[in-house]
């Protein structure tokens, strides 16, 4: 932490500014300058995190200099990526993974049609909501229990991995017991009490990066789940709000390498929800690839018409065919495969 | 709704866009214009709300035209502001109440200070969190438990109702049995758990605007609450998330008048959410009655240099009373008291 | 400046961090602490902007210290608000002044009527725009010279001092000729050829906030007009641009204060272009005086319904009157006159 | 443009929307709903767009449903890409296009040392800034007609096209004699003099996104320089500002595939600007190229360390040598060369 004086500071209140800094068990080293005055703090700066360094008098400016997430910084991991284990295959390998499926479990056979449609491309991992959070409390918001179960038999049966959201602290474990990876959603990147629960289990967890998240509050969403001994963390980047009119979010491309170079977490893409419109994903997919993504998470519908949710930004089949076509050449662009 | 045509739509386009929407259940209304056709879709638009109307063939755009909220709305409460009663005060009546306290509970002597200099000033309800949402989970996150017990001490022996926040819907009930009324903060104003919850709890709920939720967002939260059944919902303007950097948050002060005339829930301002800065909290907050918010939320603390959180926005004792002298003429220029 | 070098920095990239910067004309001071070296500069900032410090190995973060604004800052005028004069009144002393009038001048009838008309509530200065910047090129964009001609005659017949928009540097001077105050639009905030023409000028400026423009960025905005001699420069917030929908633009209420903190300069308020409907410009007038604005300027149009830019967010005469009498109160609570 | 009634509209009302709408030139047609009543208006939606529809009694909410440009429109050109002639190459032709160069023009041996260096690596335009837009008045603003005069000079022994900005409508003829291309800067994307005057120049015009611009206002800007009879313009996506703090500003990567299907004019990414960081710059190039943009504007320096402006985001000769040779992965899986 380095502390900038106002100007005109006075002897006693340096003295006190070193007091208090001291007091804390680090040590200052002051540096006098024509106009101002600065005071470096040396030691573990945890622990002026809770203090109003604003507040003592003489005080014009704070400075941290550390990074406030220890497990998910790059140096924990020696500078390699982590793998992230999902069914036979591994997130932050040479491959880019894809997880496809539709917004939201509707029945077991479009479920089972999906999983077969998906899986033939390429896609190595099934998605589709069972509970869902909705803006409205009026809205259709999953079949709960009932849509756990069936992600539970298709999973089975296709032997292709599931991942499902978990809304609430109370449905984690059985969210678990049905489905292989634990989605946290954007709403909730900021559920403490959720993050800690899922931190306890022993289950890779898809992370959503928050509407209007900056990508260090993310990195301490992770650090959470992590710190609570669960190691398995992939981050998605989903788009954030801004005043752009135009797509639904904002896709923060730039957050794909940024990420890649602070973190040692596999980092993957939604293009669905970034853009918000069917006819935007494949561009959005490639050029996530293109800038180092791990993965993909898209949405596909047998029927995107007929959705019960998000059918504007969902595949078809056929559409999902061709964008895994086309997003060969671009993964071998980047050095990977699909 | 209203459904804009692509330019060149066919007859066959046509026919199939009104037998998607009449099979909804709703009638429709054909406009054919010299460029463009419009269909106005006739009925309760919520039977549209799931269906993927932009992936019809030769549908351009679709604009909805009614509010989503129902007991939200101004109507429902046949255009009176609904009144709040917390201890024997009502928040939404003439008077605008003011919640003030520390952010977080540091001990039971702290608080009963607190509580005793604000009641002295003119606080009717007295802030102070034992659950703390933190960025990092490293930092101090709260007394918890014992946090609650204190409040519910200070409460009993001062006779000033207590505001707190509850993260968890595991603690809903908990927190309910220790403090008058339940905060929401704004990082779980999208957690439905928790909103369904507290909905079901017979307590005031003060729901805190998300960071980067739109007003219509903000009152569809509120409709999670009611739509359970608790009508007594204070809802709270705290600051938006904005490239501003200057202040700790952006103050959409416009929100307030705005909410005021959407809705009959009465509209509160915390003004040191939003300034993040000590010296702006007194004229956000006169600001704030003015453009008719029915009270405010002030962080007050005996110390602020040495608070646990959020000391660089608290005001002391001696700022709070300033604070207060100096609103009551803002609040009789409004044609309220304080 | 204040810079924090890389965890592991080599005791040769320390040297050449320190050469590199003493080369600049400043002295160094480091201070090693036990993860991070911090190297002070100290001397004159300036020297080190356009160099890039982050390019020099081992550097890892750079912190400038200083306000890059000189002449704008608070302390230049020895912390006094600088009264700027328009015609015979002051922005910057006691009374709140009020600039009222229509977006665009439409006719020479309709600026004397509505001339008369806000002088006779208390408008101190009248508004009305001869030169429009339009979103679009097919959008009626102001009479130009003929409106400045009316606005001429107008000023001298009613002594009622006029501001106007300049957008283009080749026309300056010609506007100056015709009206009291110039005043530079939100789009042309960043518009550096215009500000250094107005700086050249002896005419009071009216420099509206750019949409996304930091307060910083707004102060050296300022910064550019006076450091070409001419310190008369009114501030005016009028709404950013965020990801809020239901208003056009966002009023960020904390900047009056905060600036009022930072600057010397007389700041005032934009409520009509801030909300963008009628109904909240009076709510955000008050709190923008609360709040301490020293002025207001405001859209007022004879007839709302019929106006050729704007209409949705001008008052009428009626809805101005009844703005003036509420005001007053309002502005006696923060010890102003209107 | 389609008017929804408020509910309870009286029939007087009703006569009288339908008559303000149709004495303008347009037709109304009826729809009375359950709840509510639309009027939708046929004819040219422009005759609408000066008048205050919001101010009618009985109006609730307007909808415009027709796009307000017109020759940017995608449908103008017959649904290709229009091809924008620099040089003896076309922007909006097969090949990825990439212009390269510092940021600002220091001497005449720097930029043609780069040059040359760009030009080797396969860059068909060269980028350098004669006239620099600064926050602050303080900082230098560029060599300005020396500049020019060097960047003809290279541009004529080199025979590479050169591209720098203009920054005032006085400047426009002059810089046009010396540089092949003209830059709109992002804070000039609505100085709409200056679009005007590079309107009337014969001219390739590169036009930056506005910081706060939605892509329809881009649209408009471009429709600015093109309502004045020059087609030539190549539209720049170059980030936005955001409530991210860790890049420059956020690039808007859906902006590169939206424009592409909205209008028919060649699009590029400028990821240098975006990103602010020289090593985010080569992932946010791929990704660019990969959502199809039609080239590139990158900034090269000889020795970033010394650069007088943006260095930390300035590649050195090395650093775009190796982008230009990854790259070209990238365009062949989007079906194009570089």
């Amino acid at each position: 932490m380095i502390i900038v004086a106002r100007k005109g500071l006075t002897a006693d209140e340096l003295d006190n500014i070193r007091e208090r800094v001291e007091a804390l068990g680090l040590r200052t080293h002051i540096s006098i300058g024509g106009t101002r005055t600065i005071i470096g703090c040396i030691g573990d700066e945890a622990r002026l995190g809770h203090v109003s360094l604003l507040s003592i008098p003489g005080v014009d400016s704070v400075h941290p200099v550390m990074r406030p997430y220890k497990l998910a910084a790059r140096d924990f991991a020696a500078d390699r990526t982590s793998c992230v284990q999902v069914g036979n295959r591994t997130f932050g390998g040479e491959a880019c993974l894809v997880a496809a499926g539709p917004c939201t479990v509707e029945s077991e056979r479009m479920m089972k049609a999906t999983a077969r449609a998906v899986a033939k491309q390429g896609a190595t991992v099934l998605r589709g909501g069972a509970f869902k959070p909705r803006t409205s409390p009026y809205s259709f918001d999953g079949l709960k229990e009932e849509g756990l179960r069936i992600l539970a038999r298709v999973q089975d049966e296709t032997g292709l991995p599931v991942v499902t959201e978990v809304l609430d602290p109370r449905d984690a474990a059985l969210v678990a017991g049905h489905a292989e990876v634990l989605q946290i959603g954007a709403r909730n990147m900021q559920n403490f009490s959720l993050l800690r629960e899922v931190g306890q289990l022993h289950r890779p967890v898809l992370l959503k990066r928050g509407l209007a998240a900056t990508l260090k509050e993310f990195l301490l969403a992770a650090e959470y789940v992590m710190s609570k001994g669960n190691m398995q963390v992939i981050l998605c980047e989903r788009g954030i709000r801004t005043f752009g009119a135009e797509t639904r979010n904002t896709f923060d491309l730039a957050a794909i390498p940024w990420l890649k170079s602070e973190t040692h977490l596999p980092v993957i893409a939604d293009p669905s929800h970034a853009a918000g419109r069917r006819d935007l994903v494949a561009p959005l997919s490639f050029a996530a690839v293109a800038a180092g993504a791990d993965g993909l998470i898209i949405e596909v519908h047998p029927d995107p018409g007929t959705a019960l949710s998000d059918g504007d930004q969902s595949l078809d089949f056929k559409g999902f065919a061709q964008l895994m076509r086309d997003l060969k050449a671009f993964a071998a662009a980047a050095g990977r495969t699909v």
